[in-house]
């Protein structure tokens, strides 16, 4: 059964919409090919490579791998493990060439943000350095939109859609109530870009329409100007709706809020945020004068499946499917990349990039996409974005009027390795 | 063009998904009747009549009026304005019939909770001991599913079917994470009543499920059971998705949490409350000792129209519908209730119940439909709601791949009296 090399599908970081559009890809391209043996999932990402935890996907039925495209966050399971530099983390890069030696893994397709990206070079590099045949290729995975070297990432497209719908939506409940309530926060993800909370501007149409105002953490964030501007906006509509990033940074690049909680920083060091509308809410309140809401969206942004973007889960897909080809023509090291075609009407095809560019890269919001006063979108970004945000992905709905989504049987690989952790 | 009575279409309180497919209904049932005159919107609830702020919806074009049925929040235009007994706000009632009488205003249909089916029993009374024939029929309105006399209200079926998949979905998320982000907090709306965190018990159709545990303010909150909760879902699931109303009583019945802030209270005397999520976080964090996320859906679990339910958006039209037959049938001081027929299959007449029955009354989640633990639903609480989220509403979709909404034009109506405020 095993005489075809097999391949091992992985996620890795934060879920998404449409991450699992990614791994049906994949996998439906692999047990097309007719090359690959068995497609195995690692649970939990690279913990499940590091501990032999696999399971045979190949197992699973067609329609459980099908119904991949329609179940948001990560079925295979993914984690926040950081590997750090070859010498570093050298047993873990060893440990991850001998598991995929146990299970004559030569296809390794890594969906993730850039951290993922590195992971995946360096097993990469070692595993060429000690002679053993190994093809690593990265499908592009962030709600924040942020790697470089392709034109968006699968998971913003859908995370943009929701935003700005749940932007539209809410500013009619804001606009609805005309003495009080008259303002509203909407704090979205997005650490370091704005590309979240840039894509709620798309809902904003005409200047009744919310979002009033925008922040961003490309932009340096001044409470006195966002007082100004509150005021500004109070003055013609009698309410006012914002959206801000949660990574909004003042003028000497530091976070204007961190959780400062037993838990503030993650295992990659990232520091945690939230928080920033509960701020926001106090800074109105006070200067203002006025009474503010909070809606804090959270992990709901990025797994909002059933108002999902067709053309979202289609790129994933398509991305999970074109991993496996280009592999099989003999890239290696490489992550896809979307590329938007130069046409009048929206069109995407897939390029590759090398892992290091774009583990080493960080695409923030252009300033062309942001206004003259930081405090909104320009039509640049509103036609960046559009053309991501079409068409309703199908969902399976239940007996009971919910979203049904898949979950794996999980049959576990025998394992051949001592126990590493 | 006045020869026959006019009509009053109001709207009041927090918004819904679905006020205004209620509006909806009245404006075209008053319209094919041929019995009334011109239906008038009060721009902002009861402000709107004090004011003498009314416009002609009957002069809005038959789309905008249809396009009510896929556009959330209160189109007509809500407010928070408490009228208090007919001896305390005697002044603000005589003005209500003093409009009415200005316009020959006959009908007055007002769609909202308990406060607004006691303000339109009062003007129903004045306008009795006065001579002016008035009728005043109420149409419940309410997310909060609390409202005395009615199997349900409209607005709750899709704020169920909302947030049950955004538990599901965001379930998913927590569940892709196996070493961190394994607590996810989900704070819904729910003053009084648990009607909107029940709801989410829908969702979990296995143990695997979210949410694991569900707080409801009818069930005394204890801060010791909650941690031993917990603790007992971690031991089993390495994680848990924790559903908790937003206004949760200790043994002595005060909120567990209270905005503090300028403007903890609402005009109605409201306290106002928020937070209890990141205040089961911060429990969590210091004495499980594990990092928990917070989702505060916020204004956008009652405004989320892009995935309403189709059987409360067709039951809240009707009420619309039927408080018009209603009143032209000569009932009159009633509010418009929903009756759940004994039938296998799912079907729901209506009735009336008297105004005063409404403004005193109060429904709670009942006993029998929570679990022995005080922290999850039983099968009859699933029961109950399973019907009520079926069928995702239609909406207009615009060219930018986002809901599209109507708003009135608001042709205001020619002011006759002096001004009042």
């Amino acid at each position: 059964m095993d005489s075809k090399p097999n391949a091992i599908v992985a996620q890795s970081g934060g879920p998404t919409t449409v991450i699992n559009s990614s791994a049906c890809g994949v996998i439906q391209e692999a047990q097309k090919s007719g090359k690959i043996g068995r497609v195995l999932g690692a649970t939990n990402g690279i913990l499940g490579v590091l501990k032999e935890d696999l399971f045979d996907i190949s197992a699973e039925s067609t329609d459980t791998i099908e119904a991949l495209k329609s179940t948001p966050a990560a079925a295979v399971g993914s984690c926040r493990y950081k590997l750090k530099s070859l010498q570093e983390s050298k047993a873990d890069f060893e440990r991850i060439l001998d598991v995929f030696k146990a299970h004559n893994i030569r296809y390794f397709f890594y969906a993730g943000g850039n951290d993922s990206m590195d992971t995946a070079d360096k097993v990469n590099k070692l595993a060429a350095d000690s002679g053993y045949e190994l093809v690593c290729i990265g499908i592009p995975k962030t709600v924040d939109n942020d790697l470089a070297c392709t034109d968006h990432c699968p998971g913003y497209p859908s995370v943009a859609k929701y935003v700005a719908t749940c932007a539209a939506e809410a500013g009619r409940d804001t606009e609805a109530l005309y003495t009080t309530d008259t303002c509203t926060i909407l704090e979205v993800m997005g650490r370091n870009a704005g590309w979240i909370a840039a894509a709620s501007g798309l809902a904003a149409k005409t200047p009744e329409d919310a979002p009033h105002l925008i922040y961003m953490p490309e932009t340096v964030f001044s409470f006195d100007k966002f007082v100004t501007d509150v005021r500004g906006v109070l003055k013609e509509l009698n309410r006012v709706f914002i959206v801000a990033g949660e990574g909004l940074k003042d003028e000497n690049g530091n976070y204007v809020t961190a959780d400062t909680g037993a838990f503030s920083k993650d295992s990659f060091g990232h520091v945690q945020l939230g928080g920033v509308a509960d701020m926001l809410k106090a800074v109105i309140e006070k200067q203002v004068g006025i009474k503010a809401r909070c809606n804090r969206l959270g992990t709901n942004q990025r797994s909002a499946m059933h108002f999902a973007s067709l053309v979202d889960v289609n790129e994933a897909y398509l991305c999970g499917r074109m991993a496996v080809r280009y592999a099989l023509k003999g890239e290696n090291g490489k992550m896809v990349t979307l590329i938007r075609e130069k046409t009048s009407e929206y069109k995407c095809t897939t390029g590759l990039a090398e892992l290091r560019d774009v583990a080493n890269g960080e695409k923030k919001v252009p300033p062309e996409y942001i206004n003259d006063s930081g405090n909104h979108i320009t039509d640049a970004m509103r036609n960046y974005v559009r053309p991501l945000v079409q068409g309703q992905a199908p969902i399976r709905i239940g007996q009971d009027g919910l979203p049904k989504f898949m979950r794996f049987e999980r049959k576990p690989l025998e394992k051949k390795l001592p126990k590493y952790f």
